[in-house]
Order: structure tokens, then sequence, then C-alpha cells
């Protein structure tokens, strides 16, 4: 297959770029660096430095002994340079992982919040648009999240339900309400591609993700049981851009107590960064029929935030860390204790192998963490912004 | 009240503008005329010519012997204009019509479909954070669609409705799904203003209203029996922004059948124009508790394409006209027969007293549409532009 992925430079982009130029298919990675722009504006850093994109395809080039992965500066808001690309790449299959991903940095001011619409929404709708002109046969992979869906009292379907209202039955998609503007943008580019499937019969799925934990993906190793540093991924800590379990790991190594938000009992559901990989391969090999909306929620287990904080606590206890565990006031709008129960059974009835959350996956990347510890950003690791004031 | 009227240059800005003046509030009227350049662009213009804003308030002051009515020109997607505007004016409530208005020029090209997104929904954002920094208390009042819902196999409800899945009950949003890209974008409106009232307790009414058909107000006549046509509104007839039962109204005068698209049963709830400005007011005068989004369907009556057309054949033959019914190749991606049958009590409660569709107010639309007969442009009634190639 002819892999287009768009965010390629990203924490989840790159492993994918990877992955998929492993099992032999031509990748093109795209990116703008807007999220290295991002990141930076509010001070956070990767924990370890990062290549640009351009040179970590040049490295794994060399490494591989491969010359099928490329890639392509610029921005995806352009239609121009989008459509060009994929005219000229011509994919059977485009990756979208180009869009702000972070809830507390849309949340953090008017232009972050700003600028999270116009680059979510339009960067979706030229994708979209591309493909309804150049090829509708292209397969859209595009990465939602499963916070489109709050936490509602019922149980969670992927995508689609039927419902029943004074005595007469239909079937749309659940009803989604997210804790954020950024979780907005992603339930509006859903009804977006939802409505281009609907309209001109594209091909798309939407991929309902749960918080990504992890560092190292099989790429990485390149067949050694260490990885090789140069192919890491942007591991973010900080506030904004670090997913909690890998904040939770930075916050061990250093001595800080892990800060749970409020009672801590918000729950969602996690996969680890090998298994993102793995979903994404499964649905690229899986395209959905034309005109049918294909969501899938992405996730292997549900756990609280209370009981992330315990799994990490006792993983740093056995490599001799003393974790503490600190309640902190909640700056998110939220509930704090809820029921929570979604179903996750398309991706494993595909074939997902899942990658649990052992102590022995913390202790991995404890290990790997605690070698840049002294890079670590003290400020970074707890620096709370309220949501609603 | 002081009232700030968002698109006071509209075909229902103007008129409602109007309205709150008379009724001895302070009304500032905000335009840039976006609306004419689009209306332009696809060469449309108003069955008979408008004057600028700032003339039609100059000239409603004189008559009116009042100085309370004022204008200011610039765009809502300028946050600095619109917060300045905000903080000068310091209104109780914000009507805000000013969206791109048509579903047709919406899927027009990918321009138009660009400039649709853009524009509604940075109009919104920008709408909700100004009110939410300024003072919010301000009520919001947004003009919505009834189209949001689509047509679905149920009842539609006003907004939210409860409903059960796995045994456990919910309270959301209804699911909705449009037929085209602007429809999509007063979707993502809503769920914008829901995210703002949920997370910083906002006041806001989003009217789902249907199609609007007439050209009179009680304030265009000043008190006599014939209207003032200085103070008319913008009365558009062609296929991108006049609605179906105007339309039809000037096809009928100008002897050109009534296209009817397909088989004629698309059903929707239609309100005569008076009947909207008594809405508008309905709402300004009980403003929602913070925190609810409260959702109204504004329709007075159901009908379907059908029943429309045959209204204005039997007004057309009572006048005299010879008027043809011709169904015409669907240009829209839609289901013409269907179930339909929408909520709409809450207006009504609220003390809404309906101009329905007789033949009089038919014929009274004919009368006005035949002084301006030698103005129609005969391209304009009928160029019809397929949706889904």
């Amino acid at each position: 297959m002819k892999i287009l992925v768009l965010g390629a430079d990203g924490y989840l982009g790159w492993p994918t770029t990877m992955y998929f130029a492993a099992k032999g298919h031509e990748v093109l990675g795209i990116d703008n660096y807007i999220k290295r722009q991002f990141a930076a504006e509010v001070n956070e850093e990767p924990l370890f430095p990062i290549k640009t994109l351009q040179d970590k395809i040049k490295y794994w080039n060399i490494i591989t002994k491969s010359n099928i992965t490329k890639y392509a500066i610029g921005d995806i808001t352009n239609y121009e340079f989008l459509s060009t690309v994929i005219k000229d790449f011509s994919p059977d299959c485009i990756i979208h992982y180009a869009e702000q991903p972070s809830s507390p940095w849309s949340m953090f001011s008017y232009e972050n919040a700003k600028r999270t619409i116009e680059n979510n929404l339009i960067g979706t709708f030229n994708v979209a648009w591309a493909v309804k002109e150049i090829n509708p046969d292209i397969h859209i992979i595009k990465l939602g999240t499963s916070g489109e869906y709050g936490s509602p009292n019922t149980d969670i379907p992927e995508g689609f339900f039927e419902y029943e209202y004074r005595n007469r039955k239909e079937t749309r998609l659940y009803p989604r309400e997210g804790p954020s503007i950024y979780h907005t943008t992603k339930i509006q580019d859903t009804d977006l591609l939802h409505f281009f499937v609907r309209t001109w019969g594209l091909k798309v799925t939407d991929l309902m993700q749960g918080p990504v934990l992890g560092i190292v993906t099989e790429e990485m190793l390149l067949g050694n049981s260490v990885p090789d540093h140069t192919l890491f991924t942007s591991f973010h800590y900080g506030e904004h851009f670090g997913t909690v379990l890998n904040r939770f790991v930075v916050q061990a190594i250093c001595d800080y107590p892990l800060t749970v938000y409020g009672k801590g009992g918000q729950t969602r559901g996690y996969l680890n960064i090998k298994d993102t990989v793995q979903c994404i391969n499964l649905a690229a090999e899986t395209p959905p029929e034309s005109g049918k909306l294909r969501i899938m929620n992405q996730m292997t287990e549900v756990f609280t935030v209370n009981e992330l904080a315990n799994r990490v606590q006792i993983a740093g206890t056995k490599l001799g860390l003393d974790v503490k565990i600190s309640n902190v006031p909640n700056p998110r709008k939220e509930a704090e204790e809820h029921y929570y129960n979604p179903e996750y059974s398309k991706l494993l009835n595909l074939g997902l192998q899942p990658n649990y959350l052992t102590a022995d996956v913390i202790m991995e990347m404890m290990q790997i963490v605690q070698q840049y510890r002294k890079q670590i950003k003290q400020n970074t690791i707890f620096n709370c912004n309220s949501w609603n004031t």
C-alpha cells in the first residue's frame, strides 16, 4: 500500500510512519511542526530531543537500507499543498493525525482555542475535500478521541447506536459531548467526515482512541533488545501535551508526588503506543465500505486515574522508588466519579493483540525516563491551569 | 433592553432590528455585508434594491422620530471588533444571525464550503468567547436551523431527549445529521455553544428555525395599510438564497412552473417572517437559566413541498394566474418521502401567535412581487446545481 501519514513528526505519527515502512509499504510523512511550536509556547519540550522529520526519515532509510519512506514539509490547512501532495503521491490510505491534540492547550487562551478550531476543522475539511475531488477510493483513517463521548450514564457503543423515541426507532451517531474545546473540535470533525461519507460515498474510519501511554515501539528496537534512541518519538510529560500515565512516570522518577486531579475516579480506556500502531494497521488493512462511516473505539483497558497512580506506585516500589500520590484540585470541569463502560470489541475482532499495562511495562518506561532524569524540567511536571475561570 | 443584532442587514436581521426598536429597546445593528458579496458571486440580487444598513437605520430614525437605533459596520470573525462593540454597547441580549445562511451556496465549491465553515464557526466562537470574557450574563440568541435534525424516523424533540441504551438512561442532545456543509456547521455551532454553556454557565437560546416565508412585517407598515418599501428587507428568490415558498411565488408571477425537487414529499416546518420576529422577542423576554442550553423549534406549520406548491397554485388561480408545477431532478441528496414530526410547542407556550400560510398571505406576497415583475432575473429563478457530483 501507499500510506500518507499527516502529522508524521508527532508522538503517534512517527511510530506509525516507521511501522508501515517496516512492513514494506511506501510511506510519505507530512508535518508542518506546528505542534512543536504549540508545545514551545507553553514551555513544554519533549523529554529527549527529537530530530526533524527530514532527519528521522533519512536516518531510518539508512539504517533499514531502504528508500521507500519520504517526507514533505507543509501545512494541510493549505489546500494547494495538500491536494498537490495527494495527487502526486496517490496514496491508498491517508492516516490523519495532523490536529492540535491537547485539551488543556485548547483551553489555555482565546488564541489557543481559535487555533485549535481552525487547525482541526479546516485540516480535516481539506483532507475530505481533496479525497472527494482526487480519488474517493482513498481510505481516510482519522484519529478521533474517546473523549468525544464524555462520560455518559449508559454504555458507550462504537459510534452508532439504535435508539427509540416515542415508540419509533432510528440509528444515528451516539450523542457526544466532550469536556474541552479540543474535544468539541473532534466531535465536529466526526460530524464533518460523516457528512462527506453520506454525501459523496467516501471511505472513512474514525478511531475513538483513549489516552496512549508508552515510549517504545517494535520499530525502535530494529531487532535488538535495546531501542535506538535516535528513533524515539516525542515524549511529552507536561500538563498540556503529556498523557496521564506518561506524566505519572516522569513524576515518579523525579520524586514528585503523582498529581491526581480531584477524587481521581475519572475513568477512561487506555492503550499502549504499540497498540496504537497495531490498530492503525488493522484499520488500514480492512477499509470500510464506501458511504458508511466506520467508528471503532481504540482502547484495551479501562482504569480510573487512581488505579493508574497505584500501578505506577507499585512499579516504582519494585525499582526502589518512594512514589507518593497527591490529590490536587481538579483544573477541569468533569465528573470525578462516574459510570463508564465503553464497548471496544471491533479492533479485538480484527486481531488486535493488546499490550496490557503490567508493572513490567511501567518499569521499562521508568528505566528509560531515568536515563534522562537530568533533563526533566521541574516546572513542567505540574503547572496546573484551571479551565473554567 | 439593549439588543445587539449581528447580521442586521439580512433578511431576518433587518426586520428584527426594527421590531425591537419599535418596542422602544436600544438596538445596535452590525453587519459586514458579506452576504451581499456571497449572493452577488452567484448572481443573485434581492428582488428590489435594498439600502445599506447605515441608510436604513438613518431613515428609520427619521421616520420614527427616534435616535435609539444605531449601527456598526464590521466583521464578527474579527474578535477585536466584536469585543470592542460588546464592551462599548453593553447589551442585555445578542441576537446572532451573522452566519452564511444558504445550504446550496455552501455546496457550490471548495471556497464556498470553506468560507461557510470559517465564517459560521469562528463567528459563533467569537460571540461565545466575548460574552464569557466580558459579561456571562448577556443572553445569546442564536438562529439555528431545524435542518440540523435532518429527517429522522422518530419524532423530533426540542433539542434534548432522554434515551435508553442497554438498560441505562441518559439525557443529551438529539443526534443530528444535516444534508449540507451549511447544516453541518450549524450542528457544530450548537455543539460549540453547548460546550460554552456547560463550562462557563452562559445563557444561550438556540432556535431551530424552519424555512421562513414572507416579505412584510408590522414595522414596514408604520401604522398604514401599505408597507413603506424603503423599509423592505432583502427578498431573495434564487436557487441559493431564496427559501422555497418565496421562490415559488416569484416563479408563479413570471409564468415559470414551480420547480419541485424530485417527488416533492420533502417535509419541513415553516413559519412567516412575522413569526420569526415574534419568536425572537419571546426568547429575548425570557432568558434561560445560566448553564442550561435552551433549544426551541421555531416553526408554526408542517408542509411537504408539494403542499406548498399546491397552495401557491390555488392562490395564483384566485389572482387569475395560470400556475404550473414541474417536478425536476433533485439536486440535493435527501429523502423525497419520509417521516417528519417535529415538536414545536415551547414558543407557542411562551405566547407565539402564528401567522398561518393562508391564500391571503400568498396573494399579498404575489401582489408585492408583481410590482417588481420587470426586475425578476429569469436565470435566477431556476439555476440548479447538483450537490453530489
